[in-house]
C-alpha cells in the first residue's frame, strides 16, 4: 500500500485535485509549510510501523497558526515515540484542511475474470448504509462517466436538492476520467479509494487516498490461444462410442442408447463384447475400419489418456469426454486433466469436457448425453455449465413443446470453453437465440467480445448463479462488499449486449419475448391497451415496478378515441375498452395508436375470457396492428384453454404473449435494462 | 396548521422534548428571553399573513449576545413591516438553537381507510433521498416502537456506526411513545412531521414541528352497523333468475346457463315466455308459487328498484344483483343505488353487487355468474373486486385442475361486503384457504379485526391493486410521498396475518405452501438438500434474495454426515448429494436432519430428473422425512412430465411442490414476511 503522500502525488499526476502538503523534520519548518499551504492545516505523522496514526496521538487537526503548528508537530513527535520507540520517523506531513462538501466515493478494484473496475457513489461515513454505488469495467468515455454520475440516487445533491446550491459536477466528470486514466496507466494499481472526494461548488478535493500496488499478476492469465473450432466438427457423419455398453445400469449404454437415432455412421467401442445394442463392436477405436468424426468417451477416468491417444493416432478431430474425475477432484485430478489436454494437442484432437454431457444437436439426431429423453429440435441454443440443469432443462422442454438447435454441457472446459460454443451457435443459422448458465467465466475480456459480435444478430440471455454472499463471499474485496463481482458479471453482460436473468423460466420467456424480427422496442414508453378493469390498474402497477415507462395520451388521441368509446372509458393510459368491449372496438382502438405509433414504443394488449370477444377475434387484431407499426406489440391472453387459439396465432407469427401478466412487464424490465440500462427491482 | 409555538406546546404536553423558546414583543424582553435560554437562539417573526418568515427577512440564527438579539428583535420587526404592512405580528419567538445531532423524523398522517398512521425514518433534507422509512398503523406499543427504530437502514447510526458514540436509543423510543399518545388522543390532528427530529448521545430534540389540524371528518365514516349475514343465506334450497332469457346473446341465458346444474329448485321469471330453457317462467317473481331463497337479477338498471320491491314483498331473504350501471356511472348512478339498497333495507332482503357476477359455490351446485364454464369444487375461496379477474381465474383453475369452495365477485358492495364475505368463507368447513383481489378497502379497521380473526385458523392470502403511483396518484399527500396509502395496506395486511402479493399466480402458490396442517414454519433457518451441484448454488442465491435465512451445519452434523456421504461432498448447506445420489443417500442424510431438527425450521429439498433416482423415489423418501419432524418441508421436483409422479405423491400430502426453483423460496419469503416481517424485494 503507498502512503499518503505517494497517493496524492501519483493520483495529482493525472489531475487529480488533492490537497497541498509539505513533509517536515523540524517544528520550524512545520510553520513554514502551515503558513505557505494556507491556516488551518493537519498534520500527521509518516512512519511505516505506525498504521494508526490517532493511537499513537499522530494526528492534530486545526492548526491554525506558526505557534500551533510548532506545538503539534512537538506533539506529534513524542507522541509517536511514546507510542513505538523503535518506529522508523520519516517525517511529519502537513496537509490543507479541506472544508466540508459533498462527500462522494470513486474505487478501483480489479475483478478475476474482468478486470480493472472503476466504482463511483455516495461516500463519507453514510456509504455503506446508502449503497449508492455504480461501476464500469475499463476503459471508460467521458459520455458514460456522465451516465455513472447522473446514475446515482444521490445525483440531486450534485445538481443542487431543496435550495441548495448545485455542485461542481463538471469538476466530477474530470476527476473521475483521471482517475479512469490513473488506474489505465498504472498496471501494478490494483486496488484504490478516494474516500471521500468531496466536492464544492466549485471544483472538488480528493481528502483521502489509499492505494495498493502489486508486483505479482492479479488477474488471472488470459488462455493460451488455440485455433478456432471449425463448424464442420459439430456435424459429424461417424461417431464412436468407447465404453459403449449392454448393461443397463452404465452410462455407456444410456450414451449409446440416445445415439442410436444418429443418422450417420456409430461405431460402439468394446473390448469385451464383438456386439453391443444391435451393432458391431470394436476392441478399440484403431481398430474401426473408417474415419470417426467424434469419439464419445465413457471409460474410467484413469484409461482416458489412452483413449486420447488411441484418437490422435487414428486423427479422431474431437472427443467428447464424459468420464468424470478430473479438475474437479483436485490436485490429482487437474493433473490427469492436464495430461489428456496435452495428449490432444499433440495430435490436433478437440475436446469437449471432461465431467460433462457433451452435446445434443436435435437438427442432427446427435445425442452424447444420458437425458432421459432427447429434446425436440427448434431453435433455441442452450449451454450449460451445470449437467444437472441440462437433465431439468430438457426433460422441462418436452413438457413445454420447446425446441432446441443445440444443448451443450461445457464440463471442466478443458479445451473447448463457452467462447467456442457461443461462436458456434452464433453461425449455426438454426439457432435464433441463446440462452447461457454461466458459474464462472475466465478470460472475461474476451468472453465480453465473442458475446458482443454475436449478441448484434442474436439474442444472448445469460444465468449468472452464485449472487448470494453466500455463493461469492470468497471473491469480495473492501471494494467489492459494495460491488461484490455479480455485479461485474452484470455490467460485462449489459456491456456485452446479453440480458442478465435470475431463472429458468425467465431465460425462456426473454427468448421468447425477442423472438420477433423487430426484437429490441426503440424506446420505453409503454401503452396498455385491456378489456379487463382490472387488469388496467395491475399493469400500472406492473409496468413502474420493472421500469417501463406509461406514456400519457395526448388529447387529440383521447378525441379520436372520444369517437367510438364508451362515454364512461377512463380517457387515459392503460386505455381501458370496458368489459363489453367487441372486435371492432379493439380494432379502431388499435388503428388511432397505430396512426400516433410517434407517440410510443410498445404496446401490451391485455385480453380475458369473456362472453363478447373470443381469443381469435383478439389475437386477429392484434396482428392486424402489429402489421400496421414497427413498434413492439406484447400480448397476454390471460385465463386457461379458452384462450389457446388466439395464443397459437400469436405463436406463429412470433408475438410473444404470457399467461401472467406480470411476467409480461417483468420480462420487458429486463429486455429494457439490457437495452436503456433500466434500474429496475424486477427480477426475472 | 398551528403555529410552530402551538405545535412545541402541544408536543411538550405529552413529553416531546421541543427547544425552549419565549415570545416577546419587545426588543428588552428579546434580550431577557435569550439570556434566560442560554446562548445562541434563533429568532424568528410570530405573524399569520407572514409564511414564508424567511423572504420577509423574519428569521435571524446564531444570535449570541443581548446586543445581538436587540439588534435581530429590531431588523425582524422592520424587516416584517417591509415585507407586509398589514400583516398582524404577534411577536417575535426566541428559540433555543438545537445542537447538530442524527437527523430523524416522525411524521403521521390519517389514512382513508386504515386511520392514523406514524411514520419513522432517516430524517433531514436526504428523507427523501434515502426513502428509509417505517410506518405503522396506530396505537403502537413500546415493543412496536422498537421494532421501528431497529428497522430502519439507518439504524447503525444510532447504534454507534464506525467509531461514532451510539446515540440516546431510549430517548428516541420515549418520543416516539409520546408521538404515539399525542396523535392518538388530539383526534382533531390529521397529519403533522417532527423534521429534523435530533438525536444526541444524550436525549432528543424536535426542531420543527409541522401540525395539521381539521374540525371536519377525515377518515371515511365507518358504515352504519348491518345485521350479520346467516350462513344459510349461502346455502339456498331455490333460485329465481329475474331477466332469465332464451336469447345465448343475453347474460340473463348465460346466468340460467350456468344455473341449470344447481340441485335445488331453479325458477326463471321472464314476463314474455311461459318457459326458458326447458323450465317453466314465470312473469314476475311474487307469482312463484314457493318460497325463493336466493334472486338472481340481470334486467336493465332502471327495473331493479321495483324488481328489488318485488322481492321484499316476497320475503326473499338475498339478492345478487348482477346488473350494471350504478355506484360506477356516476351521480346518477349513485342514486339509483342508494334507492335500491333502502328499499331492500325496508324489506330486511340483503344485497350481492350490484354491477358484479355474484357468486360461485361448486360443492353446492351454485353458480350465479356467466362465466364460460363453472369451476370446479374445492378448497380455495377466491373473493374478488374485479369481474375480469373472476373470468380470468376461474378458465385458468379448469386447465390447472384447481378447484374452489367459493368464488364471489363483490361488485359494488352496496349492502354485503368484503368483511361479510370473509366471515362466510371463514365459518365454511371445504374452505382451507382464501385469496383476494382488493382494489379499494373501505372502513379498514373492521376489516382488520375480522381477517386477524379468520387468518387464526385459515391462511388469507391478498392481492392489492394500486401500488403505482400512476394507480394511487391522488391518495398521497406530504408524508404519503414517503409512505403512499399501499404502504399502508402492505402494513395493515401484516398485522391482520394476511400474506400479501402482487400476482394471481403467487396467491394460487402462497396457498399451497400453507395447505400443508403445519402451516407457518417455526423460524426461517433453512437447510437445502440437493442431488444438483447447480441448483445448490441458485438455492442460496434465491434463499438470501427472498430473506431465508441458510443455516450453517455444525461440526458434528458434518462429521456425521462424512459417515455416509462421498468424500468430495461440498460439507456445507447446501447439501449437495451429489448427482449419483441414491434413495439410500438421501434417507440417510434426511434421518441425520430429523435427529438435530433443532438447528432448523425449514427444509428445502431440489430434486432433478436422473438415472441414479426417480422422483417417486425421492417423494417416498420426503414423505418419511416429513413425518419425522414437526418441521417445514418444501420439496421442488425440477424438470417436466417424467417428475410427475413425485409431485402427486407430494400433492396428497399437502407438501408443497413447486417446478420453478426461484418460486419455491420466493413464495417462502412472503411467508415469512407476513409471520417474521423478513424485509426481502422478492415480490411474488
Amino acid at each position: 500500500m503507498l502512503s499518503e503522500s505517494e497517493g496524492y502525488d501519483l493520483l495529482k499526476g493525472y489531475g487529480v485535485p488533492v490537497p497541498q502538503y509539505r513533509i517536515v523534520m523540524t517544528p520550524h519548518d512545520a510553520a513554514d509549510a502551515a503558513e505557505t499551504i494556507g491556516f488551518p492545516v493537519v498534520m500527521k505523522i509518516i512512519s511505516p510501523q505506525i498504521v494508526h496514526k490517532s493511537d499513537a496521538g499522530g494526528v492534530v487537526v486545526g492548526v491554525g497558526s506558526r505557534e500551533a503548528a510548532v506545538a503539534a508537530f512537538e506533539k506529534i513527535i513524542s507522541g509517536a515515540k511514546k507510542y513505538n520507540n523503535d518506529a522508523e520517523i520519516k517525517g511529519v506531513i502537513v496537509e490543507q484542511q479541506a472544508e466540508p462538501g459533498l462527500e462522494l466515493i470513486i474505487g478501483g478494484k480489479t475483478d478475476p475474470a474482468f478486470g480493472k473496475v472503476l466504482t463511483f457513489g455516495m461516500g463519507g461515513t453514510l456509504v455503506e448504509l446508502m449503497k449508492d454505488i455504480t461501476l464500469r469495467i475499463l476503459p471508460l468515455d467521458e459520455e458514460t462517466v456522465r451516465q455513472m454520475v447522473k446514475e446515482i440516487n444521490g445525483y440531486p445533491l450534485i445538481t443542487g436538492y431543496r435550495g441548495m446550491k448545485p455542485k461542481d459536477e463538471e469538476a466530477l466528470v474530470s476527476t473521475l476520467m483521471a482517475v479512469n486514466r490513473f488506474f489505465l496507466e498504472n498496471e501494478n494499481v490494483v486496488e484504490f479509494d478516494i474516500n471521500p472526494l468531496r466536492l464544492y461548488e466549485q471544483g472538488a478535493l480528493a481528502v483521502d487516498a489509499r492505494v495498493i500496488v502489486t508486483d505479482g499478476p492479479v488477474q488471472e492469465e488470459a488462455r493460451p490461444e488455440r485455433p478456432p473450432v471449425p463448424m464442420e466438427y459439430f456435424n459429424p457423419r461417424s461417431i464412436a462410442v468407447v465404453g459403449a455398453s449392454q448393461d443397463s445400469t452404465k452410462m455407456g449404454y444410456a450414451v449409446m442408447h440416445n445415439l442410436l437415432h444418429f443418422p450417420g455412421q456409430l461405431y460402439p467401442v468394446n473390448n469385451k463384447r464383438s456386439e453391443i445394442q444391435g451393432l458391431k463392436a470394436y476392441p478399440n477405436i484403431t481398430a474401426i475400419p473408417a474415419p470417426i468424426d467424434l469419439a464419445v468417451i465413457t471409460v474410467p477416468a484413469i484409461h482416458v489418456p489412452r483413449v486420447i491417444e488411441e484418437c490422435g493416432a487414428k486423427g479422431v478431430p474431437m472427443a467428447v469426454i464424459i468420464t468424470a474425475g478430473f479438475k474437479e477432484m483436485g490436485e490429482h485430478g487437474k493433473a490427469l486433466e492436464d495430461r489428456i489436454v496435452s495428449i490432444a494437442r499433440n495430435h490436433g484432437t478437440r475436446l469437449i469436457g471432461p465431467n460433462c454431457l457433451g452435446m445434443i444437436i436435435p437438427p442432427r439426431g446427435i445425442d452424447t448425453t444420458y437425458v432421459h429423453q432427447s429434446p425436440r429440435p427448434g431453435n433455441i441454443a442452450f449451454i450449460s455449465q451445470s449437467g444437472a440443469i441440462i437433465n431439468t432443462v430438457v426433460d422441462w422442454s418436452l413438457s413445454k413443446n420447446i425446441g432446441f438447435s443445440a444443448v451443450i454441457s461445457v464440463g471442466n472446459q478443458a479445451d473447448l470453453d463457452f467462447l467456442d460454443y457461443i461462436r458456434f451457435v452464433g453461425k449455426d443459422e438454426k439457432t435464433r437465440a441463446i440462452i447461457l448458465y454461466i458459474e464462472q467465466v475466465t478470460d472475461g475480456k474476451a468472453f465480453m467480445e465473442v458475446a458482443a459480435e454475436v449478441a448484434k444478430c442474436k439474442p444472448i440471455i445469460a444465468i449468472k448463479s452464485g449472487s448470494s454472499s453466500r455463493g461469492q463471499a470468497a471473491a469480495s474485496s473492501h471494494t467489492g462488499s459494495l460491488s461484490g463481482s455479480y455485479d461485474v458479471y452484470m455490467e460485462a453482460f449489459r456491456k456485452s449486449g446479453i440480458i442478465a436473468v435470475h431463472t429458468l423460466t425467465g431465460a425462456f420467456l426473454a427468448a421468447q419475448m425477442l423472438a420477433h424480427r423487430k426484437r429490441y422496442p426503440k424506446g420505453k414508453r409503454a401503452v396498455v391497451i385491456t378489456n379487463a378493469g382490472g387488469f388496467a390498474v395491475l399493469s400500472s402497477d406492473y409496468a413502474e415496478r420493472y421500469g417501463v415507462e406509461m406514456v400519457d395520451l395526448p388529447k387529440e388521441v383521447i378525441d379520436e378515441m372520444n369517437e367510438f368509446l364508451p362515454e364512461f372509458w377512463n380517457k387515459g393510459n392503460p386505455i381501458d375498452l370496458l368489459g363489453d368491449a367487441n372486435e371492432k372496438r379493439f380494432e379502431k382502438t388499435f388503428s388511432v395508436l397505430a396512426k400516433h405509433a410517434d407517440l410510443w414504443d410498445i404496446a401490451f394488449i391485455v385480453g380475458f375470457p369473456n362472453l363478447v370477444l373470443n381469443s381469435e377475434q383478439m389475437a386477429r387484431q392484434i396482428l392486424k396492428f402489429s402489421a400496421a407499426t414497427e413498434n413492439r406489440l406484447v400480448a397476454t391472453l390471460l385465463g386457461g384453454a379458452s384462450m389457446d387459439v388466439g395464443r397459437e396465432m400469436l405463436k406463429e407469427h412470433d408475438i410473444p404473449s404470457f399467461e401472467e401478466l406480470d411476467y409480461t412487464y417483468r420480462v420487458m424490465g429486463r429486455v429494457l435494462w439490457q437495452k436503456f440500462r433500466v434500474k429496475a427491482p424486477g427480477l426475472l
